[in-house]
């Protein structure tokens, strides 16, 4: 017999809604005229907020969602007869419904990665050798921080893929849709894992950190952006009334507030996995480094609690599943979906 | 000597803010968690409130932007070999930088439409004929109401174009980012030029209706949709916080704001139709339709009015200028944007 | 009543079979092995030919067919936000059903061109003026000798339109389908019209001047075609065992082999057209400038004519068909298609 | 010291020429015109050999080469946002350059296969579990007899596959590059792993079987290439003079000379694999099954050997390259290529 479900799904960060500073933000751009496709003040300052943050001329160019900005930062960075190196569970490569191939028509040669992260020496095994061109040709290797497997790179893991990629000719694209979990887990500072260790292109997420929609393709290294506009219009992610993506992120990364709010988010996991690890019958995979809990439950309670409060199997074969937190996760919603867990397993073993 | 210039550009009606209501409707929903990528209730009333504008079952799709929005559409009614008819001057043809051949992979077979209007002939002359796997076969008619050159389709003539193309077995798209320009202007009843002529899919705006972000399309026959999740996620047009482009949806069609915003930017390019055209030196090419005015004036006065508040050359070889108005043009800044085309004039003349 | 049908169909110039030196070359070619993919010494040779036949170091790569080469040609020149200019009767445009688009999601900016040949100032229309992210961006200019209308452009021609094009920053790539043709008509000199007059690509046709298939793709300003191998092995256009395209130009470029047949071609064309030009009811569209015939008459009698010995429509709406001739038409097969157009238009008009 | 090199290189079975009855055949051939694109009585010929071969009324369609048949194959099989399960080591997935993503947008999902064949509970693993419209839908199962290991699928592991992939409702698609040699070293029942077996579209190939060029895509369920048409033009793979592609598959089909030929290569291998895996320092990997020897030598006789008659790496990492036999090695080429191996493996040992 489970208790009351909690207000707030387990199922994925994007269940959350929007940071109130968000929302004012929103608010208050609708004041008068702008003109179009970014050519306005909050698109200007949005560019130079990003500029500070990573210290550096970077290209930013808004977009509407992830997917697409992903494809369009890959595209980017690719010639058709070009590939890019990822890891099997890489969201470019599952998650998106082949819209990377589809767009660019190139080809993803996804590695072997159990814990979402990408290893130098795979890098190096598939560039060594010769190419001809009965063969595609490595081009970019793209990795995600934090994984999709709720892993961390360290900033010298980064810089040494970075370095053996670049090594190869390749260029280095970072998904980063949770870049501020990513942040806030590695105490503060994306420089040290992005622009310092060699990343090329990130794709900087806005909606999962607490915006209502919006990504960033960041080109670390200016010159590779320098047809991106033409690529972000025929992609389908230019937003003509702009501003109100650029308020939203200037709302966010004010005051440091997308790292409080991924700060808030870890944190939930954290006290999920322990409260939820304690209970007889439930096996956490790994402690959380970010806002992932990834457990192994019985069958049973699997199926009851996904009919009570929805949330992701992830490998099935080893009845594990996935509960996401985010910034609006409360201490509430953590103390029913615990003991809905506790009461599933309980029948579950009985 | 050029007065101040208005607060609102004259250049797009994208320079448009959000509706008052839009704003509130955002608000409103950011209440709670909600599930990603369409189910929950603000979607689910969303498609409801669509259905009973048209009457009918139809499929309805929400999307990011309008490029975007007409690749989906595009892609559901197309495959590889096939073409779309449009008129030459088409926004799909001339303003998507080459997105839907990019995506569909299919040619754009655009024909010579002076006033933006396709006509059943030039259909019937293309279709008519053999055709045989040398050459794309047309499948699709695309048309924009209100045109992109402000002009308006009466529901007659998309009947009939939509008669002779299902007699040729084409199937008929219909742009309709400014719908509610056309709807308002041709009486308020959306259905007699679209469901009722026979158009099979529409591609509905929001951006230009007042809304911040998002277009719907739809599926007026609801088994061209059956595979249109794909063609939305695959294209970046799927909106993980889906509930916020319904609840915008929700709040533009309520209580007709659509209609009555609408009717406000007709207006108001009458308004400025009739002042500006009783200035000698001015000539109107047609009185407006919509929400456009198309005017000549002298080259010098046309840069002198760009550099003091923007607006784009239409047709640079007989100085056609295009200005749009939109449901925030005020009477105030009519008067301004007269006073300075007057002026303008005037030295140009002096 | 209808005399006995030539032997030979004058449909097409892909009806004739193939020289006999071309038959020879491959029985020649085939002794022992030789490695694949064209590091054999008959490619080796082609290649040193096509040097020589130009006078420069220029890019020779051997495809199989016609629309694939052009594909390959056109993909060395285009990124995917680009665009080509060419004549709407291009067979790039109608004769290959969407390959040029479907293969680089690239626009053509298909032109009207009554003659089939372009003008300079249609090029300059189409780029003077501002382009932005909006618009796809032109950067070849497609043009065919002999056009698909049988007209040839001259020499001078051919260069003013290279001038303009290069002014603007596009490149011009030549579909050489019927180079031959327009070689033995312009007086053998085939580097005056293209690598004289500013080409920078050109298809070079085996096939229709007495080649069994193959064709050659050439970059005369050879920097073009650094990437062309991984084009063509794309595109499915890289012969396994190249040395039998490789044998077959040799032969065909010989002892100006290509040119003498394609003058024996081009003057059956001359003496068709005197003879049915002067049988009442026939109307030439043109005297023919290469291997085309271009004339007029009752559609009875072209429906009889059809059913006797096939030939294709031209241009329905004036009861104009297209004769072509080719290397292998005798003199015997145009007396007795004459004789037959005779007795169909006297019918007809009986 | 090494003796001197055979006249016939084991680096590809392209190497070879061409069977003499073919090249007899397309002499045969040259007689007089044909109509272009198949319509032509020698095609006619070729379409009805191959469904009595398959004693079916199978769609038959005659294209260029291995890569540009292959991609046709798969474009009638799939929808934009489906997915092709395939080995790793697939012609498509590696030496195609991306080929088949770029030409149908479609994604690859290839699942490791060390001896070059995929297993039914891989597909089953795959297809299980639930998709959405986040991920690619598999649609097609792509496998190759005899596969690029040198390996061969049994009748019965072919049925089997095809009652698991049309169990989840995918298509197979059989590779057949080197169908001839399958066939001869199965028996001769080219039916028995196809049709009957359930395969329902094969690329049938001609090249390695002794053509000079051109491969076949048959449609064993005909209604699958309703369309080939249009998407055998698209992929540029329309043979214009289609008479002499269909005379040389006549002319191998014939008396059975493409069992005959497949079966002397086949031969050769084991001819070439009991020598050489006798010579003290050489591993063979496995026996050859077709006209492949897989064999392990110390580095500096690979290297020594490929200087002096080349042929390619397959597994640098245990030193194990691949020698092809095709139907023109002789006794003499292999005498003096086993030769050549004991004295490069003696000289690396000393």
């Amino acid at each position: 017999m489970l208790p009351a479900p909690p207000d707030c799904s387990f199922s994925s960060d994007n269940a959350a809604g929007v940071l109130p500073a968000v929302i004012d933000a929103l608010a208050a751009a609708n004041v008068g005229p702008a003109t179009a496709y970014g050519d306005d003040p909050w698109t200007q300052r949005c560019v130079a907020t990003f500029r500070e943050l990573f210290d550096a001329p970077i290209g930013v160019s808004l977009c509407w969602g992830g997917t697409g900005a992903n494809v369009v930062a890959l595209a980017t960075m690719l010639r058709p007869w070009q590939a890019v190196i990822c890891p099997s569970g890489a969201h470019i490569n599952v998650d998106e419904c082949g819209a990377p191939e589809r767009f660019t028509g190139c080809k993803l040669i996804d590695l072997p990665a159990p814990d979402g992260k990408l290893r130098p020496e795979q890098i190096i095994e598939v560039c060594s050798g010769e190419h001809s061109f009965h063969h595609v040709e490595p081009a970019v290797v793209s990795i995600t921080q934090s994984t999709e497997s709720g892993t961390l790179y360290t900033a010298a893991e980064i810089a040494e893929l970075c370095e053996v990629a670049h090594r190869f000719g390749l260029l280095v694209h970072l998904d980063g849709a949770r870049i501020a979990n990513a942040t806030a887990a590695l105490g503060g500072d994306v420089r040290s894992f992005t622009i310092d260790a060699g990343v090329d292109v990130v794709t900087f997420g806005g909606t999962k950190a607490g915006m209502m929609y919006g990504e960033a393709v960041l080109h670390l290294r200016p010159e590779l952006g320098d047809r991106v506009d033409v690529f972000r219009k025929q992609a389908g992610q230019l937003p003509s009334k702009m501003r109100f993506v650029a308020a939203q992120f200037e709302a966010l990364l004010a005051e440091d507030r997308w790292i409080a709010a991924a700060t808030r988010a870890n944190r939930s996991a954290t006290v999920l996995a322990e409260a939820a690890g304690s209970i007889p019958g439930v096996e956490l995979s790994s402690p959380p480094e970010v806002n992932a809990v990834f457990a192994r439950l019985p069958r049973p309670a699997i199926e009851a609690l996904q009919a009570w409060s929805f949330f992701w199997d992830w490998d099935m074969s080893v009845n594990e599943v996935r509960w996401m937190t985010h910034f609006a996760t409360t201490t509430d919603d953590i103390d029913r979906f615990v003991a809905g867990v506790r009461a599933a397993v309980a029948d579950a073993s009985a």
